[in-house]
């Protein structure tokens, strides 16, 4: 866009878009896109939920009574639902809280201080090492930096993980595992395709204690009334002869409340037993009641699936508002990714300007995701990663917030083509 | 009661009781009182919860929409409502998810990888142990079993654990921690006395890192139209300039459902700083809708009393059943603690014969809780304890239970005192 222009045409470009940056600075703007939060409308699609079960009656089925302790692992009801979203066998499904995340968090947690199946506690190991295809998803990066798990990036492109790079890991016997988000990926929005999936589940790894943690968020998270087919990576792994290698997570987060839903993970069954074995000291129960609503409330994948077209319809204008934005202010300067489903776009602004970019809009009222978030330890090497988190915000202040994004990385890169 | 009769009494006494103790096993009896599980009675007094947040409307809050991400230590509202239980500030409170075994879990998982408040993890340090006063929670034990943190056994006694063994043990730096149920201790039902709370909160440990898990289960949980004090550990900690000592933890387990309630747990401002550091990185939120719903149905802590005093009907009938029959059938030969709240019934048989009478009660149908389960490592030294939890079952099933449970007391102790 700019790489043609003089330097005085630069100059006057730069003193333009900054004009520009300052009358949106005036309209002293309050908008947050840090996080992929569902928005009010997505919340609203669930109120059924809230009076699923709603008398005591209501609450027994012909397992147990949900209001009393027990079913450590989840309603059987619960675990069907669950594992037909995970496409897994509903008796290698754990059912969890709120959050997967705290699933995902409980796993590294095991096998820091009691080490996977056996294996020495990764605790008491001089090194461990995970590999973090980036960019990813901050979160899952902050679990391994808060144990003192060394972050290896890897590149993420459209396909998936650079799979050369990943079996190449692999072989370093202090490589414990892999994060994977492997549909609609956070934050780039893309599917592993089947070749990635089929080299994911058939890695021979040096490390008998690795495993592959396959957060599969948005596993039912599609914008189009289309399919978009992730290879079964447990039947993949099993025809690999590696039962025990994936361990899967999900929640309902973004399928019916985000600070009300339930989460699910399955594993082979050796590492199922070993999960259970320390989930039995760890808790009682989770939320029987709330699984029971769930069952309930969507009913099987067909109702889980009519609810993610009621999703989709409110999320599928926003981000195809983003994508017009971007194309009509930012084409030839940036890059970004057009997902069809998921929570988030990455945006690859002007190299170097990331950060320089969101304190731009920070400085005008506008809150995104810090930039380096995506990579670990928020090492960002190119200094260009965004992550756009479309879903909070209504149509016409998502689109305020991203003229202004696009202003800020216009503004961001002129200053870097003018520097000294 | 057999102490003075012959060995021929003692064989021809010995031979009725084993008839009528064939009696019961043919009855075919099928009863579980291992646990301190709520009855249907006393879930059904909690229906309302089910509807108390029924609308997308009523789930938005001054603070928040409760069905969306944040407010990681809980709704502010939830937290007044349990910190009313606690007798604690509400800023120092963390709301968690249905169980607060597993707020202790993650506090000592916390401690063995991160370590407290900036001291060495547990894990990293040789030598960790946990004094225990006994008989006590089994659950609290295998928690420390599973981590391999030492257990030192301290007696209980009517005022709470043998204080001067505790003052002397914290001398011990590789001592990091103490387990008390403080009322109506689990199993035996005492209250501690001031006194004791008193010493425990002035308690000056070697080890920094120490810390006094303060597990008040049964805050409000009296049966009669009584107080049972317990004096407010925070006050007198802070009075011995101890803010930090104490970690606070409890549950509306059995106030509203055992498998659905909300937990909670309180600490000084360091403590539940360094907590929420790790619980920041752990998950995104624990259920705010299940919060709310606690904060609409028992609104205040009038609201729980007068719940508690509902469930303290349905309780109160059992417990006395469970005294009558043991006095009217083991006066002489054992002794049992007479709660005046909680759950559970601590019954001290004829030395030696615990497991004994387990064993019989399973033979004929009857689960209770394991003998030595009270104990560290499940050893009771003297093999003499069993906990009674007399809260699931019926009245009249509860009746034959005890009675049988009478029936295999008396008998294992003539086994035993006819034995060579």
């Amino acid at each position: 866009m700019y790489t043609n222009l003089s330097s005085e045409a630069l100059g006057a470009e730069k003193k333009t878009i900054s004009q520009i940056y300052e009358g949106y600075c005036e309209k002293k703007l309050k908008l947050n896109m840090a996080r992929g939060i569902p928005s009010t409308a997505q919340l609203d699609l669930s109120e059924g939920l809230l009076t699923a079960v709603d008398s005591s009656e209501a609450c027994v089925t012909d397992e147990c009574d949900t209001r009393s302790y027990g079913q450590l692992d989840g309603l059987k009801e619960a675990k069907i639902l669950m594992a037909a979203i995970m496409e897994v066998p509903p008796e290698e499904v754990i059912i969890g809280g709120t959050a997967s995340l705290n699933l995902m968090y409980d796993t590294i947690t095991r096998a820091m201080t009691r080490g996977i199946c056996g294996h020495a506690p990764w605790g008491r190991q001089d090194s461990v090492k995970f590999i973090c295809p980036s960019p990813g998803y901050d979160r899952h990066f902050s679990i391994c930096q808060h144990f003192g798990i060394e972050m290896i990036p890897c590149a993420m492109g459209p396909q998936g993980p650079d799979m050369d790079a990943v079996e190449a890991l692999v072989r370093d016997p202090a490589v414990k595992g892999i994060w994977c988000v492997p549909k609609f990926q956070n934050p780039t929005g893309i599917v592993y395709s089947d070749d990635t999936v089929r080299r994911i589940a058939a890695l021979s790894p040096a490390a008998p204690d690795f495993r592959v943690l396959w957060d599969n968020a948005y596993a039912v998270h599609g914008l189009y009334d289309e399919e978009s087919p992730l290879l079964n990576v447990r039947q993949a792994a099993l025809e690999a002869g590696n039962a025990e290698l994936v361990i899967q997570f999900t929640s309902t987060s973004k399928i019916t409340f985000a600070g009300g839903g339930i989460s699910a993970m399955s594993a082979g069954p050796m590492t199922r037993a070993w999960s259970l074995e320390s989930l039995f000291i760890q808790t009682i129960c989770y939320d029987k009641v709330n699984q029971l609503r769930h069952v309930r409330f969507l009913k099987d994948l067909d109702g889980v699936r009519a609810q993610m077209r009621r999703q989709a319809e409110v999320l599928r204008p926003k981000f195809e508002a983003v994508d017009g934005i971007l194309t009509r202010d930012l084409s030839g300067l940036a890059s970004w990714t057009a997902p069809r489903g998921g929570y988030f776009i990455s945006l690859d602004v002007f190299p170097g300007t990331a950060k320089r970019v969101v304190a731009l809009l920070k400085q005008a009222g506008v809150t995104v995701t810090g930039a380096g978030a995506t990579w670990p330890y928020g090492r960002d090497p190119e200094d260009k990663n965004i992550r756009i988190a479309p879903s909070y915000p209504p149509v016409s202040e998502l689109c305020t917030a991203m003229e202004l994004l696009c202003v800020c990385a216009k503004l961001a890169a002129l200053e870097k083509l003018t520097e000294n």
